[in-house]
């Protein structure tokens, strides 16, 4: 049995794989990795075709990290899949409220998810902070309803709810409030190791390493 | 903003809309529930024509967590991923070694990655339980090579790693082998929202709750 075991060679021949169905998309070197590893996350080409993110968004999330900000996430599963021994110069938190007894109770309170709950609780907080959702539609729709009407306002949205309730919806209405910097993925794929993805190629960017 | 924010419905409507891209795949009720809940956490239909598991796996799976047996995975997300509230009559343990100092200077010092040294350290502890295997290829080629060339059998190995680096290999590999029951994903795709999806669906199943 013969197969490659090293992190880094498997990474880099991973890259390579990747690079041709990145060409012809115009991508910024930046922009470049942070496709290359949502494809390299999701074994799946096909997200070339399907993300989406505002011109200011790589800048911005860098931006934030640099300065610390905290990370707030849907779920434990994104949280768990950002690279904490990468955070070299960051200084912030991850912060995610999902297994919380007291927003689960509020959430079956109030008819709605927990993921949704843990948004509308987080609040203020999510000023000047990531916003990183890779499971529920309702969380993203929670934030957006928060800019619009409380006027709190993320440094950045990486916006990547999955499936077919909700999550290409929400993800539109992410893309067409344009008014935070955003990533994100059209349609009904997505998911936490893509939404953690995203944050990790960020953080490698200020590394400086890949 | 009108949007479904209670979770059973979501979860309802999700399954319905699956329901069609699964028509004419002749599943039993057990197998529709899994592959269902596969397409669930990719939010990818595409998934319905890449599954593949052998005739007896959901029963084993499904036997193995019914008498306690311990789930093994590669990586802390599938862990995260799995829905621990749902184990009503769970009484194994999800261990996962990924983050241990130990492996990570053993993988270091062997030139490996610390998923496959933690297969490695297992060991015979896989014997009877269940492999939850969502994001490295060298993970699931170790536990092949265990039970080849040491005879240690995990009552169900749930192979689905992601990428473009051995995952396919390593996936084929799993299928061909045949000794051990087995759930997988043909190709690049995969990923650990996908490998704990099936072991929630079979938990659910043992729940008969969906």
């Amino acid at each position: 049995m013969d197969f490659i075991k090293q992190p880094m060679e498997i990474e880099n021949k991973s890259m390579d794989i990747i690079a041709p169905h990145l060409a012809g998309l115009n991508l910024s070197e930046a922009e470049t990795k942070v496709y290359s590893r949502m494809i390299h996350a999701s074994g799946d080409v096909g997200y070339a075709e399907v993300i989406r993110m505002s011109p200011d968004a790589i800048e911005a999330t860098k931006a934030a990290l640099l300065r610390g900000a905290n990370i707030y996430t849907d779920v434990e599963m994104v949280r768990t899949g950002i690279h904490k021994p990468s955070f070299n110069r960051y200084g912030g938190k991850i912060e995610c409220l999902i297994s919380d007894p007291e927003i689960a109770e509020k959430a079956k309170r109030e008819g709605t998810t927990r993921a949704m709950a843990a948004m509308r609780h987080f609040g203020k907080d999510l000023e000047g902070a990531i916003v990183a959702i890779g499971n529920a539609p309702t969380a993203l729709f929670e934030v957006l309803r928060m800019a619009r009407e409380e006027n709190i306002r993320p440094a950045a949205i990486i916006g990547i709810p999955v499936g077919f309730v909700g999550a290409a919806d929400s993800k539109a209405e992410l893309a067409e409030y344009g008014e935070i910097p955003y990533i994100t993925v059209e349609g009904t794929k997505g998911g936490s190791p893509i939404a953690a993805s995203v944050i990790n190629a960020i953080l490698y960017l200020i590394d400086n390493r890949r």
